[in-house]
């Protein structure tokens, strides 16, 4: 028997996404956000829902562009600082010491510090409520050499990236690793003796 | 330096969402989605993206509804087959075990075993390219006495979620608790004697 929380958005977990912007000046600014995902493979899609008293709200809609730097472990206070901070009446660069590098894709600049970075132009605006969702075509994904291995794949181990927990408040690792997907499962398969494919 | 990965969706880490929905014969169906988030904090909203191939596009065109129901760890080998098989050739039902139970608040079934459900109701569809986003309204949020603390509070280290890493193609638990967002952040603030407010 299940008991109601009320209808909240308390996912277990969401991503710590670092969005680059440049103002109508050209100053960048970083904000971190929690309501971002993917949203489409083909195109390669990612999104950012964003309040409109936010500074980057303003700048994504003159600009079109934005980068998502994915912050590694090390920079968990960094990280909590660029959520909390406004960019309206802080330069957050120099208040943490992070480097704008400015993107050669698209109008917009991304964190030099973070080992991953999503360059995106604005495809979609989706007015919803309190929060707009920026869908963003990713035009490139570009990582340090850190978080590569020698086939020049991501090794998510190696990012370290941070999750968020909304119902908690608290950021977590990633934990360790519980099986390989599209495999796993196929036990399950087996054991029913049932035909599947790819289209669930 | 950073190097080019290409135009792909490897962000590190996404949810392993389980997506509840009546067939038009009212036939439960579940899939495992890995595209989906939270878009808006009010009205509360999360979303999935799901190709036009799935029964589940087919019924959420039809339904407009839809529920998540949130597999723990336990359910790692479950959720990866609900993402493999298609429910248009198989019960999943029947072959995992697990057992669906009608949302009294949307038209939509949710998984019983899973310790925590969003019921949605569909606000909006956006038709992106091969993914269609569904931006669903959460009615209500259901979970287990299991998972819940004694001010009937979420605690995310007791509904121990499934993470997807797309990059490595590995499932993870979420790991250890780094820090407590909208606090360690301050830290930065004070040492740069900047003020702050919270529109970043």
């Amino acid at each position: 028997m299940k008991s109601s929380l009320g209808a909240k958005t308390i996912v277990p977990i969401a991503p710590v996404w670092v969005v680059g912007t440049y103002d109508r000046e050209g100053k960048p600014n970083v904000m971190t956000a929690a309501w971002g995902g993917v949203c489409c493979s083909s195109p390669p899609c990612i999104y950012v829902s964003l309040r409109k008293a936010t500074l980057t709200y303003g700048n994504l809609v003159e600009r079109k562009a934005y980068t998502v730097s994915i912050p590694s472990e090390l920079y968990v206070k960094e990280a909590d600082y660029l959520g909390i901070a406004s960019g309206k009446i802080t330069d957050k660069f120099s208040a943490t010491g992070l480097t704008p590098v400015k993107s050669d894709l698209v109008d917009a600049p991304y964190v030099k510090e973070f080992p991953l970075v999503f360059e995106c132009k604005v495809i979609e605006i989706i007015e919803i409520g309190l929060h707009t969702e920026f869908i963003g075509e990713i035009m490139d994904v570009k990582a340090d050499s850190s978080v590569i291995d020698e086939k020049n794949l991501l090794d998510v181990e190696k990012v370290k990236p941070i999750l968020w927990s909304p119902p908690n408040g608290t950021y977590h690792r990633v934990g360790e690793n519980i099986g390989q997907s599209f495999s796993i499962g196929k036990e399950i398969k087996i054991q029913s003796n049932q035909p599947t494919m790819d289209d669930s």
